[in-house]
């Protein structure tokens, strides 16, 4: 159960055996079926989760009703409504599976806790943050300075997995396109 | 000159006299002019910047030519262009003083390395990358859902200041508006 979120820790930290053990030991199995939700709108985040299968999207409703995807997690990837995770303010977006997901969770209190008592874990965290702000930096910047094409041609040359396991419905919501625009744009590359 | 950094430093993380003393011999002091520009496009960043006195303004040109500033650094506060900062990609964004401006600097490779020697340090960046993902994230979320009247009237509540001080052209371009736009919505609220 904790074998990928070992190698993913592994990966990125040197850490000893008895720390990665304490560490698993705060993180709790939670399976998802497909479409169900996870988070409660109003209250801070308290959860981190950790992807072991399947898929997780966030995303938040605009005043007009309309769904703005911020990002997918699949396979081995941390997620969490990292603002409100940070700041305990109260969330603003939702997070769903849209695949039957295994999850593996911690609460915001241990994680924090976790910080203060295994350094590893704060280099850890550190290097999360930094990707964290990386991605949501070029998604800021794609949203802002691109066009339909250019930001569809992106999402094809680094994420084309997300083009090859999302529904067209999903990957237009992400590119902030109708379907109708998203097929026109496929026929054209 | 090193008052404002340690009090900055010392209101975040514990850290002994010995360390902060370590950290300020690694800052070194540059004076930027009005206007002046202090990035190299193409090239990764390899400062980052604290503001003692004076304001910056990080703003990236579409291909259209349009400017989009990303954010204004005042007094006490550290900027850089943090994406190609973490990833060592070559800077797609320019730093300008929009006054005159007094800064310290610490090299990419100094910063880097007390982060494995000083372990306060790392939990500093680490508060740091926090509040900038937290700072971007909100700014991903207001031009993605918000009309130009509400990312107005959020600037009022959360940064009164930057409507105070700067120009009502540079307030116009980071609510990515035209500056007689901005004179109608401040007419009507």
């Amino acid at each position: 159960m904790y074998e990928q979120l070992g190698k993913f820790i592994t990966d990125r930290v040197a850490i000893d055996d008895e720390h990665l053990h304490v560490i698993f030991s705060h993180f709790k199995p939670l399976t998802l079926k497909k479409n169900e939700m996870i988070n409660v709108l109003g209250i801070p985040a308290r959860r981190m989760y950790f992807v072991n299968k399947g898929c997780l999207r966030v995303y938040f409703v605009k005043a007009d009703g309309a769904e703005v995807t911020r990002r997918f997690a699949f396979e081995n990837t941390f997620s969490t409504s990292l603002t409100s995770f940070i700041t305990g303010e109260p969330l603003t977006e939702i997070t769903q599976a849209i695949e039957t997901s295994d999850l593996l969770y911690i609460s915001r209190d241990d994680f924090y806790g976790l910080l203060d008592v295994i350094p590893a874990w704060e280099k850890f965290y550190r290097n999360y943050l930094e990707f964290a702000y990386v991605n949501n930096t070029k998604r800021l910047q794609s949203l802002a300075t691109q066009d339909a094409a250019e930001r569809y041609k992106l999402l094809l040359k680094e994420s084309p997995h997300m083009v090859l396991r999302l529904s067209n419905k999903l990957v237009a919501n992400y590119l902030n396109l109708s379907q109708e625009a998203l097929s026109r744009l496929k026929s054209k590359i």
